[in-house]
């Protein structure tokens, strides 16, 4: 699947409650895994087993580097109460020098540090 | 236009009540042109016919495959109350594969059913 | 960092009250540098000088050609009020062609004009 020579992006993902938004949020910013992250409340319509379902949720937009996806993937999983959470990644394809600057020295990889 | 060697994508469309949202939401999904839709409200300021217009509106995210996206587009125009509908399409380049998977098997085209 | 060779884009920025929002998107639009910006209430978490910081935002979500970016970035960062601003774009790669036309016909470059 990858289709990434994006440097920076936009990874999307949903959560039942503000609370596990927030947690998830502060884990992510703690380990530098992304540098900003964005927390608002929306309803989501899907279908689950064949059924329609429709559940409030509240949406992260999370800024990072998609170098840093993997370890993003893994640490939303193993902190989301989800069977299988959202996690997408949208490409940032240019922006101001100064905010990619920043968000780049606040992120980093566990495998690089 | 099409710049589109993506699979999988966010198509972002505005609607002017959230009943008309969950209307099209609901349609896109029992005819599996999309997996999952999440809806809330804002504010759009746009400029019409040369007038500045301030509405509220709800928008939609529609989470789906991007082979579907001229059924979608099809779809929404026939259900949509605006002249000219927002319809733009961002590019999905990376995430869980789990769920990518998830929205690969819960959408599907008539044209290929 | 220009990865860019998408001719529309989703150029989103964040700001620290509605009626910034709102002054910033009236500005954008009256010189042409986007057609319709929406805007919404959010929550942001974020490190900045090594401090977690939580803040209440407001969102834009600026939908415009990608080749105004320059002009665009230099409006914004004239307005705003923080010192590093988040402006980022996205690519939309497909849509509906009589949006996008409108889109088109509703942005101009001072550069051009």
């Amino acid at each position: 699947m990858p289709d990434n020579n994006f440097e920076y992006g936009v990874v999307l993902t949903t959560v039942s409650s503000e609370e596990q938004g927030k947690a998830i949020a502060k884990s992510l910013l703690n380990e530098k895994l992304a540098a900003c992250i964005s927390i608002f409340p929306l309803q989501s319509l899907y279908t689950w087993q064949g059924e329609m379902n429709q559940d409030r949720e509240w949406q992260l937009i999370i800024k990072t580097r998609l170098d840093l996806l993997s370890e993003l993937k893994t640490k939303i999983q193993s902190l989301h109460d989800y069977e299988v959470p959202e996690i997408i990644a949208l490409p940032i394809v240019d922006g101001s020098k100064s905010y990619l600057q920043w968000l780049g020295s606040n992120t980093t990889s566990d495998l690089s540090s």
